[in-house]
């Protein structure tokens, strides 16, 4: 059973998951690149993943037999979950300490049938799946009382910590609500008591008004470089209006389209980065007024410097990109 | 001229430093190994490095002219430097945005003359040479009252983001105290108005009377794994006396035998892994009671893991082995 610890210092919480190699010798070598015969993502392996729990199918298929070829997106749990679905939270003490047990679910998406595509290369419509899908296990997992929280995010590349080649996303839910959300909640909050506006609203605002961080928008979304990005060609995906929850949103023709053409300007400008990209949204199973200072969005990562000393540090990070730089780059991208 | 930008939702400062190398196809490649005769930080190559700030010189030396060979530990400026010394900090708003010009001193501890030889390595008389060199420019450097905060870190193996093979540290001083220690700052303080006891000085005593997380310890210091580790194998050395600012510790003998022998115990465990050390200190020029709840110590984090969307996303992190697993393995290392 993996275990959640919590530091007494800054109140951060960890996952100890012992179960997923804990000797010294499991790190000393990276796995090998998964050829497509042996991997489980691949239509065809259905066998070779835990059951599945959602699908979207193939247009031209008709009562397809589940766990068998014919989907576009498929949803299964992770054979190595991080958290663990069934048991009880039993939130302790040890002397000085605090733990639970680790409590949650952790899924992958598989995004395409393809082994050889990666999302920016899937077209609109498939995109549109896979954030449907996305949209579907968030609706279906806020259903278990015990989640305060529901993260979706991407590993692409190796260097982003990516185990499988095959393109996928994963989603993991937890019974806390994260440090890092929290964050971003109590600020949203204050914000919103000072001004009585949405502080994302508002950086939309200023950012359209200036334009020399936005990378690309459609009506519904903007992709912009963040004033205070961490990493560099950091990108945020936002929707234009005020809408505290994802799975809310209807606009998913629309995200898939800006999400797919983020994607390609980063594919074109930096040679397919390896990259993390993940959705921050509201808590699920809360209740308060407080959440609707909120406003969902996407974060991404291109994975092109090293997290050192100075940032574990302190926190700080050191960034040798400006956005407005990083931006022109992504604008100019001919992605034809 | 770098400048410090300051996220408008959670207050987190980044460092905008485009001098250091803004291209997207400056991140392409990872530079090559430096062969020693290039090597800016041997015995020989002193002009290849800003003039030099602080000596240790070996014992057999006398009149030795600065920049020249006859040091055991030399202090240079970092040539590409995240912070500048000079200028003023003119903190401004931009629209809604804040930021200050990115002032502050980036250095570099070159550890030894030895192109070929690990921190772990040196004799236990030739580590005191560097945390004594640590200790002289926390004492200079704080005599600038600009600086609120002096971290000094170590970056070891290029996957632990080191780009020159030389064992150095680096020190850099900042404006503002960082958020991740007004993190820990903060929890202190609470932890002592609760208590009106340190927490650290609680969860060693609660460590030592347990032990299975103690991995050694002599007269003055403890080493041991936290109870809520980000990292496998991540390793926290403390004074074991209540000690607000590492620079007034004199018991220098004794860290530098206890840091040289965790730095073995995990070299031989893990193979001389790639690793990220810091001393987390008090923040200097400020003043307040409140800061005599915090207690130096020193986070050791090998790099054996890839943080990836997760972790980016929640501030959680994934931590596949046991605290009480890795301490153990560290304990039965064979340091002889």
């Amino acid at each position: 059973m993996p275990e959640l610890r919590r530091d007494p210092i800054i109140g951060r919480w960890v996952i100890i998951s012992s179960e997923r190699g804990k000797r010294p010798s499991d790190f000393a070598t990276e796995p090998e690149e998964t050829s497509s015969a042996n991997c489980p993502f691949c239509v065809g392996n259905e066998e070779k993943t835990p059951p599945e729990i959602f699908t979207v199918d193939q247009p031209d298929v008709e009562g397809r037999v589940p766990n068998t070829p014919g989907w576009q997106v498929r949803v299964v749990p992770n054979k190595f979950p991080a958290l663990r679905i069934e048991g009880e939270m039993e939130r302790r003490g040890v002397g000085m300490f605090d733990m639970m047990n680790g409590i949650g679910a952790h899924e992958v998406i598989i995004e395409t049938p393809d082994h050889a595509k990666r999302l920016h290369q899937l077209v609109p419509g498939e995109i549109e799946h896979v954030v449907t899908a996305y949209r579907q296990r968030i609706v279906d997992l806020t259903k278990d009382p015990r989640f305060r929280y529901i993260l979706v995010f991407k590993n692409e590349g190796r260097a982003a910590g990516a185990s499988l080649a095959h393109s996928h996303s994963q989603l993991i839910a937890t019974p806390i609500i994260p440090k890092r959300v929290t964050e971003e909640l109590e600020g949203s909050k204050i914000y919103y008591g000072w001004k009585e506006r949405c502080v994302f609203c508002d950086i939309i605002k200023q950012e359209l008004a200036k334009g020399e961080r936005v990378i690309c928008e459609n009506e519904k979304f903007i992709a912009l470089a963040p004033f205070a990005p961490r990493f560099p060609f950091e990108t945020w995906l936002l929707p234009k209006d005020h809408r505290p929850f994802f799975e809310r949103d209807n606009d998913l023709t629309q995200l898939a389209s800006l999400l797919g053409e983020i994607l390609k300007r980063l594919a074109v400008t930096l040679s397919c980065p390896p990259y993390n990209f993940l959705i921050h949204n509201s808590p699920v199973n809360c209740r308060g007024s407080d959440l609707l200072a909120y406003h969902w969005h996407i974060e991404i990562m291109p994975k092109l410097t090293k997290v050192a000393g100075f940032e574990w540090g302190t926190g700080f990070y050191i960034n040798p990109t400006r956005p407005e730089d990083a931006a022109k780059y992504l604008r100019e991208a001919d992605i034809s």
